[in-house]
């Protein structure tokens, strides 16, 4: 299988390093960046055509899907092309952060019949994903409730914030996007709270960093989520799923798995402090899966509609801190 | 020091065994239990006047406080007989389900200047109490949320069900209490919602037996709890602190610490199932802590208010899950 | 059942305690210590008739059991004395610090055909008991090793020390012990090596106050055992058996459950300091099994046999320390 | 730099992968491989230079630096031509099974003035170099005692048993490695037992697969070494060193981080069963030291001396046992 990579950021560079290293079957034959930095990097690594023109990659007749790694805002352009193109697609999140062009996008995608992955990488982390296999074999029972405490261990850059959609849009979607996954349903009603009591810089963007939902489920089940951008300790991402038969939690993966004990107790090592490096087993899954369903024509495991699903509670969540109610959908 | 204790049923043999176990400056001099088989326990174990008669224990005048064990729906009653008697006094939660009877007892307490103490004993579990601790030492830094997840092994009968004032009055409140204890400030709003997934007898009988409320305290952190009557795994209470400079977290004591790996994994033991086994030493320290505060004339670790302002939460949660709306207190 | 207790020590006065609390169906009915303070909290705790005369306790016809935990260098006497007056035995160990004298002492009990059960309170500890029963059920397989490291917070004094036995004899033992009660067959090999790390002033004693032994069973399996005097970081016993089937280790219980997450990581409580806190649970039970094993007729959980082949693996190691050699058994 | 690979199977895919995915400066130039299957593997990671004939990777004058990855009897020649030819040598171990080879080796290595680094990986995990890492900078304080436990999830073929120079110089030979790297001194004295509790097929190929070994070093503290051939529950492989001021242990990764909490307790998941899982990192961080200490002309962090010092050890052990006598080195 041929790709093409439209992006050679951050993101574009790992899914271009895991083509290479783990997958030999699929060859990356064409990438496109804007600027030179990534475009070295995509020479580097052997990728024989790189152009800072799209239509390198979307109109090589060879190539049989696309990455799309580049600046969100640039997204649904790209997805659009490709579809048009006849392209299977891979693309991060989000769409858009307009619901309405997200919707647009997707039924040109639709109308085009490509298959669209969205890169809901976290769906693919080894112990989110023997959550929802324990789930799905029964082990947990009929659920009646999901935790999930997602905490950065600090903020993005001002200029990041500005352009993120808020932090329910860029960071708690990923949430709302597990707690999707892992209920198996929809939601159809949104609580929620957003306070600032990490950066008066980011309330002066006016954004929140912190933030409570309580999301209730078609199945009668309650999730309960907690956002915030700052995190002394490091990275914290922890999910609980309680059913009539059990509960599964999932802690933080560690650098190392020593235990020092001294005069004061017994001591772990502090919390990763990288996503990419909490996640870099996930990028290479959400890969495999991607490729997998491609190969044997198979719905993709994250779609569009997810894409779309998850901004929907996104913004009901801020319609419920505003209006401090919670919201049906 | 002397001690009359009134009611010698599962929680006052309790207290009368540590009384003699682990206070042996504490004399248990009168003990009233309307019935013969805790009369007999009490004999049994040397206390010299058994009876009957609650005015044995508030009328002598040799006895400096009382321990009131008896049923829920007499501990007002006797708390304010011994405060007119003058008597140093430790209850049972609650001291009644009526805001109105709890607030009018209080009163008469506070007339009568007697030290009352309200047996919220999981504030003196050693786990929860360093909690406790590290907050106020400065290690959480600022607080910014508390999780408090309690699951009860299995649902009581419908006949305590009828007369325990709803699981919010009966289970939650102590987790109110809890979560104000470690806040440190009181609460301004409460967001509640209940069903019932364990069993339909329970719904039947009036009663929730599931709920998730979100309570914002005075000092903006928010606190998120979780409740059910009944976990396959055992009991379950979990509390979690995040702040400003870390995170500190309590985990459920285990019956043995065996590590057993064989070929589907590792397993440990399950949870306690008893809730007198995992608070055995919260029961004695609290006494300690009443002995304590009386021989140093301090302030009582868990006052009257203290438990009104928890049933003043729980009252609100009853409203918001009813009108499906935040409630400002 | 009646009891007496001879000795009114530290082990004494929880044996004691427990019987009031836990073990109704006793009444500890005559306690001899020689000097004024044990007789006294005995007579607080409600025993009729105290003495500094053992004879009124080993004469009580009424008196069926006795309970030694007097100085070790007593043991042998009052277990002979008590044997010939016909009374079952729990005896704190060791019988006596000489192989020989332990041997005549169990001649003679053998007899006069009265039950013994000597002291090896961690068999009974629920999780070591439990470790047992895991192996009993097969569910480690057949066993091929077992690791024990025992570490003490700090040395005793020298003056302890002194009339020990040494480390071996006095530590180890314990390790012996449990290695036999674990593996259900004798040693048939000893290694041992000693040193001094902790302290010049055990060295000056004569004392080892470190040790590495490796014992080979009958059935082909190994034992490591670590003993230290010191460790900076509390006390420290833990154990893990490895089979064909799995392996079960033991953790060290802590104080509390807590987990704090700050800059430099997560730690959580120091280890216990006390064996008496370690093993409160433990003294219970072992009681529990002795009046359990005299009511139902059965063999002791522990016998004088089991304390003298622990005494004969400890000479044997010494042997192995001085001729830098394997012994054999 | 220009690295050439001689052997590419399983080990030297591995290196190859890690040079191209983690290293960008370093260029794979030319790879050496018996056979069709190897060669193919390197032409499709883009490596230009491939053939059957070694002289093609150490006659190359681009080429600074040589990872030797063939069938271990190939070890000591290529060393010595790599060597000759004036090459740094990256080797995996052993060096040969022949103790005056590997010293003869040496000696010419040492002639030539080339740098050798022995792939000692498990050096390089992560949490060991951590253990390493606190041990210098002083928080165990002085060493007194070292466990390390290795067992592997299951034996080896026989074939590969009859040529791997027996399980103490091809399994046990890692754990003298790390317990001479951890205590940072020489061994002077080794007792060993070795026994066949897994398979009378090893036992007929006259090895064995189960030993235990006590070291006593240089510093006065004692290593106790376990290791097996086989595990029910996977690949198990910790460390525990206890000094005067703290203790530090090593547990295995697991593949998740979930906890299932179900009626019979709480699990989580099964060790990994492929040392190339569990040390994939190390493979990584091996190389990288290679190149760091190539790159700033330092000592190399696992010598040809470190290669001869644990077979030393090793050929001691199999004295022992056959002596069943301690042996001083």
């Amino acid at each position: 299988m041929n790709v093409g990579i439209i992006g050679m950021g951050r993101i574009g560079k790992i899914h271009l390093n895991n083509c290479i290293s783990h997958f030999r079957q699929i060859k990356v034959s064409a990438v496109m960046n804007p600027s030179q930095a990534g475009q070295e990097f995509a020479r580097e690594m052997g990728v024989s055509k790189v152009s800072s023109d799209p239509m390198v990659v979307l109109n090589d007749p060879e190539i049989d899907a696309v990455l799309i790694c580049s600046a969100t805002d640039s997204h649904a352009d790209y997805v659009e092309e490709a579809a048009y193109a006849g392209k299977a697609i891979f693309c991060e999140k989000p769409l858009d952060l307009s619901l309405d062009r997200v919707r647009q996008t997707l039924a040109i995608v639709k109308e085009c019949k490509v298959p669209l992955m969205m890169a809901f990488n976290q769906r693919f982390d080894p112990s989110f994903a023997e959550v929802k296999q324990r789930i799905l074999s029964g082990s947990v029972g009929n659920l009646r409730s999901l935790h999930i405490i997602s905490r950065d261990p600090g903020p993005p850059p001002i200029s990041y914030i500005k352009k993120s959609g808020g932090m329910l849009m860029d960071m708690t979607i990923h949430d709302f996007d597990m707690a999707r996954y892992q209920m198996g349903c929809e939601v159809t009603q949104v609580y929620a709270k957003g306070s600032n009591v990490v950066s008066t810089a980011i309330a002066e963007a006016g954004d929140i960093d912190f933030a409570t939902v309580m999301l209730t489920f078609e199945n009668g089940a309650t999730a309960l989520i907690e956002n915030c951008r700052e995190a002394a300790y490091g990275y914290d991402q922890r999910l609980e799923v309680f059913g009539s038969k059990g509960m599964i939690r999932t802690e933080n993966p560690l650098k190392t798995t020593n235990h020092f004990s001294g005069e004061n107790g017994t001591d772990t090592s502090r919390n990763l402090d990288f996503f990419m490096d909490r996640y870099a087993e996930s990028y290479r899954l959400e890969l495999k899966a991607f490729f997998d369903a491609l190969q044997n024509n198979e719905i993709m495991p994250a779609t569009g509609d997810d894409g779309l699903k998850a901004m929907e509670i996104a913004a009901a969540a801020y319609r419920s801190i505003v209006g401090k109610m919670p919201i049906s959908l």
